[in-house]
């Protein structure tokens, strides 16, 4: 194995020798952008539909035990490598959405096969810490070198936990308790909230509220969903809070041809959530903060200006309340920056930003003044994994060392204007190209040339999913290359060429 | 390793030769109740307070990026091993506690061990799935051998989740789904419905409600945490829905000689409920549910009678609503049966039960009518990690072969009457001996008295942790024998004689 991938690697002229880092071999030279995809095949391997008669077979089985409507195929993990995806026929999928944007290196990865070997993490596999009251001797080291090291810039504090939704409901609580706890202007709390928050009522549970925005996606435990407004498969039957909801902005494309109109646009949805924060405040159901997607990854791919979230980011500071970004599943390099809202310029970092997915564990970093006072109220039994960050400080490790931010960059450029090159080919069925770095999308002119399009393509050996009601999105790992681009966008023309026709 | 942990074995005569089913060494034979403990010593080892000096100061220096005030110390996970836990200054310590209920088989069972080891399972280590969309091959077989061959009776279908909070806000919403699916009587919902759950408003996010208990614990997330009413730590700040929540029987012991109080105590609580259901029925904010653990393992170890949890069934059967058991403590044989609420004798099996802890997944068993009938409702992206079934697989295999849930019979009635003899001679300053194989709780007359007892026995080897204000609870992993409990009652006679003097 390390022969052949050795062979894969480009070189330049030698300076001295040093393992690859990716899959260990010792070799002479390794470029800053080295591509290392060991045992990677060069083109998708399609024998059946996919899914395959094995895959609807064990689908089937499994639908006796839960509902397994939501199997896509099952997977032989042991096969899939790199950007490949290997299904239970035979068939090898070029995988353009990496199990809901979730895989930052794609499968296999050496250094991450090293890391689950190393005799020296074994026992943190084995034995899964309550990591707020035992954590392992190691932890703080894991923790700078791996979320630290990744942390976004002015935020220097950072809480585990098991997944995004959990990551979320947490970034509430903590805007709740910061809230209360400036209000109560230094006092300790009551006797009479002490006694009322073990009934649910105020005043020790309040009747406070976040604002969240229209086709937002936040997760799907009730906090979480409260904030979550995509689809009714999310929210059907299940009560929920009345909180503020605001309307995101829907940006015409191509944006340059739009400014105007897209800046009124920003500009309508920025005076929405002023009214209501007035609003919701006068209710006396204050509102304690904003939360906000940087691009909305479930509800549709759809994309806000620099100007949106620095206005955001005004209205929190002149009302005192916290700005949340929740990163789930566009932090972790994705959009070419390690978190998507570095890409806005804010005049000061926000003040939590959620994290899951491509980070392996769940998560959030938060600014000094929304540190707990008291222990114990942020904190569950596990609070995430630490077999998690062993895994994520590798992943740091490979992010920085073969500058996979920058290859992001080229490749989603290169994606981006491949989509708009065909864009205006195929006008009437596709349009709105957009996106940052790979985290790309593109919208068909309806939800069934969308659905239609995403079981060709995986026919035909690309793996991808939707968004939205008619958005297709592209959630590679950080190791896509513009080789594979080539391989996609063949199948891409091959598709919507019959549809166009 | 092999070899002095072989000589530990007890040996009976001979019939055939095979490997230790823990440590894999070859030896003649193992009784069903073969007490493998590899490499664990014969007591604890102190050598400075605990938390001792490091464990203190990396404390503070986690205290840094986090609140670090629930730290008991920094721990050495190699180290660790069996029933016994290191700390980051050296000392080993008996763990009774065991990361707050989560070790099954305590620290680096060699089984787990070989189980992270196997090459087979790599893949599954290093690529974490999005479970319910790309399933790996052998997922069905897993779900067999592992939380299927522990289901409760009646109980055929499973869903994993990561933790116990998301494993609770899925039961609350499956128990919701199937409330209003038949509410509408076999019609789809509305386009009211699917309009208006996306606004957080009904009637597509109905104001249905669930019963839970005073003193209960169900998790953090905002759906769990609105049926916790325990500590004001876990619920101040927070907003939370009005749901109805019934005093949970408050027992008097020895049971044998409160029989009369403790049934009129029960009948109180389940009139209580029944009020309730009638009462929020008619408030239009319908009763879907009573959720409630089979003993209250956060808010005090509190427990009832089979009688109570019989006529809990009863209710809801007459409400036609669903019974759910929280076992994320209870579950996984520290009752001595492999779910607490076995231990009731009901007529029919409860509706749904969550998991997670000893489990080391999250997720939850359900009976047939609570499926969900749309795909992606019961749904996130990992929902739990194949890597987490991979060790309960062996877990389980564990628990058969060397018949754990005698041994935690056995070592539970020990503990219980070795408690129950102490408590005569410190009468006063213990009482209320009470629980369910090693499930096991007594109370100390106040919560200084409680403290002071935990501190002191860690400063001379045991781990342990309180429930409730003034509690001590048992919570050590099912491999715990009649040696570790005399270890720990010589401590406990040290340290509460002091106190008692």
């Amino acid at each position: 194995m390390l022969a052949s991938s050795a062979l894969r690697h480009f070189r330049k002229s030698v300076t001295k020798t040093f393992p690859c880092s990716t899959c260990l071999a010792k070799q002479t030279f390794t470029s800053h952008a080295t591509k290392c995809t060991a045992k990677e095949p060069d083109q998708p391997l399609i024998k059946t539909n996919v899914p395959g008669p094995r895959s609807e077979a064990l689908k089937q089985e499994l639908g006796t035990v839960q509902n397994s409507g939501s199997v896509v195929f099952f997977t032989d993990y042991d096969r899939s490598q790199g950007n490949y995806i290997a299904d239970a026929d035979g068939n090898l999928l070029l995988d353009l959405y990496m199990q809901i944007a979730s895989m930052p290196l794609g499968y296999n990865h050496p250094r991450l096969i090293q890391t689950v070997k190393n005799a020296q993490n074994l026992a943190l596999f084995v034995n899964r810490p309550a990591l707020s009251c035992f954590p392992p001797l190691q932890w703080m080291i894991r923790l700078r070198n791996a979320l630290l090291s990744m942390a976004p810039p002015g935020l220097n504090s950072v809480q585990t936990m098991a997944c995004g939704a959990c990551s979320v409901e947490n970034c509430l609580k903590s805007m709740f308790m910061t809230y209360q706890r400036q209000m109560r202007g230094g006092k300790p709390p009551s006797q009479e909230e002490l006694q009322s928050c073990l009934i649910n009522e105020p005043p020790g549970c309040p009747n406070l509220t976040v604002v969240s925005f229209s086709n937002a996606f936040h997760g799907r435990t009730m906090g979480a969903l409260s904030m979550t407004h995509a689809k009714w498969v999310h929210k059907l039957d299940n009560p929920q809070p009345i909180w503020p909801i605001a309307q995101f902005p829907r940006l015409q494309y191509p944006l340059d041809q739009f400014e105007r109109e897209n800046r009124a646009e920003e500009d309508r949805c920025l005076a929405m959530v002023e009214e209501l924060i007035e609003k919701f405040n006068k209710l006396d159901r204050p509102v304690v903060g904003i939360c906000v997607e940087p691009i909305q990854g479930e509800g549709g791919d759809n994309m806000a200006s620099p100007y949106f979230f620095q206005s955001l980011q005004n209205i929190t500071k002149k009302n005192r309340i916290s700005l949340m970004f929740d990163e789930v599943q566009t932090g972790c390099g994705a959009t070419g920056k390690m978190w998507a809202h570095e890409h806005f310029n804010l005049d000061e970092p926000p003040d939590l930003v959620s994290f899951s997915k491509k980070m392996l564990t769940g998560g959030f970093f938060f600014r000094d003044h929304l540190m707990p006072q008291e222990a114990g109220r942020i904190f569950n039994t596990w609070v995430g994994d630490p077999s998690k960050v062993i895994l994520l400080e590798e992943v740091a490790k490979v992010i920085k060392e073969q500058d996979l931010l920058k290859q992001v960059n080229e490749t989603g450029k290169y994606l981006i204007s491949s989509l708009e090159e065909a864009q205006v080919k195929f006008d009437g069925l596709i349009s709105r190209t957009r996106g940052l770095g790979t985290h790309v999308a593109i919208d068909f002119k309806d939800p069934t040339s969308r659905d239609h399009f995403i079981k060709e393509a995986r026919n035909k050996g690309i793996n991808l999913g939707g968004s939205g009601s008619q958005t297709l999105r592209f959630r590679p790992s950080l190791i896509l290359e513009k080789k594979h681009v080539d391989i996609f966008m063949d199948v891409f023309y091959s598709v919507v060429k019959e549809m166009y026709d």
